[in-house]
């Protein structure tokens, strides 16, 4: 009922999900967890999955599995999404997901997983042999999505593919059940990539073995500091933004600017006379500046773990609410019902 | 709880599905049927399951699925299957089917089902290309006996392989969890296979192109004679029970002992001095008068949509008041709760 509205309106309904694999970094705070901040803001109708079902297609320890599922509930509500203002839900609580999993797999040709560039490389890496659920990821993916008939979807380039499956899924049910799904398009954020401290060539990234490249967003200022005074940069002292030819120093000025809200040019303005060194603690205060309230709610909130049950379990009601009748009636459609 | 209790006494719980897919047939009557019906009167603990969701993996009309879902219930009813002896319910009707599927498929490597012999087959078949619930049934069939903790399972020679997949899985989880579940084992069915009418070297089939092949068990009286009069024997008047060397007579022969329970024996003992062609028609009558009340109570059953339907949710209840507890646990132990 109120997908029908959204749609007669021309509003949006979007779904994002992101997985409890340990606390988020400043690349994907200032990546998709700012964005998620905006876009609750912006739109009526926004669903944020923790989506523990998709961690599971790699081996994790059931303990650590666990405390990450409440970290990063923490974390996204330090951060400052508000389960008034979205559905934040444990997708693992709604059945539904892995139901309609199910149903679209039964659509889904097999050769266009098995092309998929991404399921290639995870194949590769797992040394004792890729499982199912690493290669039926998209399909569940595509689940996720369409369950709430969802019509916009932020994404990274490295998502594309993912999307465009999920797209042909909603037109291939469509064509063959009749119009149901609309088919989601992509929400392309704007933020830029923050770069690995220690090699400005790669992303910033949890699974970092270099224990100096990665900043947590709940890191002390002790380590904030550590971490931006060995961070690597060039063999030019001046601070300049030019992210083709100096790498390092415009990754700092760029994290720098986003601690800040201040344009890329007003913080190298800023820093005239300041050589890089200098400037590693200034950009180091700036991050702690800005992640103090995250870190100092993140603790306050992992203090209340039943708070954040509440959080998951009344979201879960909510998302369910929508998925219920929407998977009731694909049921229907395909001839279960 | 009540698994519990069934494993300390040593007692079994007898899992088995059945695709909607069409009236069944003698072959599926005196194999399956007549098994289920005996199980549920030798063991106290007995699933059968309409197992829907696997009938997706080949595209069905979604009319013919409903119809077929019902046609299923309506004939296990009339072939005595009690829902006060057994859960008799659909699959779909339990979420609980899918959510275990995923979390089983994210332990099972890709490469065992890659090998499957069935798979290689099936995929051949399917002109539009293979699609990913296609590659993934075997996941699933290990999800629905291992969601109820099932410790036997009644199985043909071709579900060998299936039922060492589930068991292996079973072991899987149990090292990487805890001791967990029951390793099912199989119950080898001792019935005889039926074979095509029309070709005795090959066994009975739904799908056989020549309409004379197949006995569906509502077929009226004026088919069952007609295609039992046009059944292939060989050039021997004289009825004998030789399933090695003459194939047509001794199938007919043993549908016979089955359809009146007397043995292969005393059934050839009974028609000395009968030529094959009136033999055809004795057999005929067999199965006739053994269908008749079969074929009545299925036309009356169909009529009473809502007591089908009636039977079919009150069978989902009790499953699920039986698989909630045991997905929960394993949602607990691989770390989602």
């Amino acid at each position: 009922m109120v997908m029908v509205f959204l749609q007669n309106k021309g509003l949006k309904r979007i779904f994002s999900g992101i997985q409890p694999t340990g606390i988020p970094h400043l690349g994907n705070y200032f990546g998709v967890i700012t964005s998620w901040v905006k876009l609750q803001e912006e739109c009526s109708s926004v669903l944020y999955s923790i989506v523990d079902l998709h961690s599971l297609t790699i081996p994790r320890k059931p303990d650590v599995l666990r405390e990450s599922i409440l970290d990063i509930t923490a974390v996204l509500l330090a951060c400052g999404i508000n389960p008034q203002r979205c559905f934040l839900f444990q997708q693992s609580q709604v059945p539904e997901h892995a139901q309609l999993s199910w149903v679209l797999g039964c659509l889904m040709g097999i050769q266009r997983l098995e092309h998929f560039p991404q399921w290639k490389l995870k194949k590769a890496s797992q040394t004792s042999g890729a499982t199912v659920g690493l290669f039926t990821y998209p399909v569940l993916q595509a689940a996720d999505i369409l369950l709430y008939k969802s019509t916009h979807v932020p994404v990274g380039e490295d998502q594309i593919l993912h999307l465009e499956l999920t797209q042909d899924t909603a037109r291939h049910f469509n064509k063959k059940y009749g119009e149901f799904f609309p088919v989601p398009k992509a929400l392309l954020t704007s933020a830029k990539k923050v770069k690995s401290l220690r090699d400005p060539t790669s992303k910033m990234s949890k699974s970092d073995p270099d224990k100096f490249a990665t900043v947590c967003i709940t890191d002390s200022p002790e380590e904030i500091k550590l971490k931006f005074r060995k961070a690597v940069t060039d063999f030019t002292s001046e601070v300049t933004y030019n992210p083709e030819h100096r790498l390092g120093v415009s990754n700092l000025v760029a994290i720098h600017s986003a601690s800040t809200g201040l344009s890329t040019e007003e913080v190298v303005q800023q820093s005239i006379g300041l050589d890089t060194a200098h400037y590693k603690a200034v950009v180091a205060e700036a991050v702690i500046e800005k992640l103090a309230p995250v870190r100092n709610e993140f603790k306050r909130l992992k203090e209340d773990k039943s708070y954040l049950e509440e959080v998951l379990s009344s979201g879960a009601e909510k998302a369910r609410e929508l998925a219920a009748p929407v998977y009731w009636e694909i049921k229907t459609l395909v001839g279960l019902n």
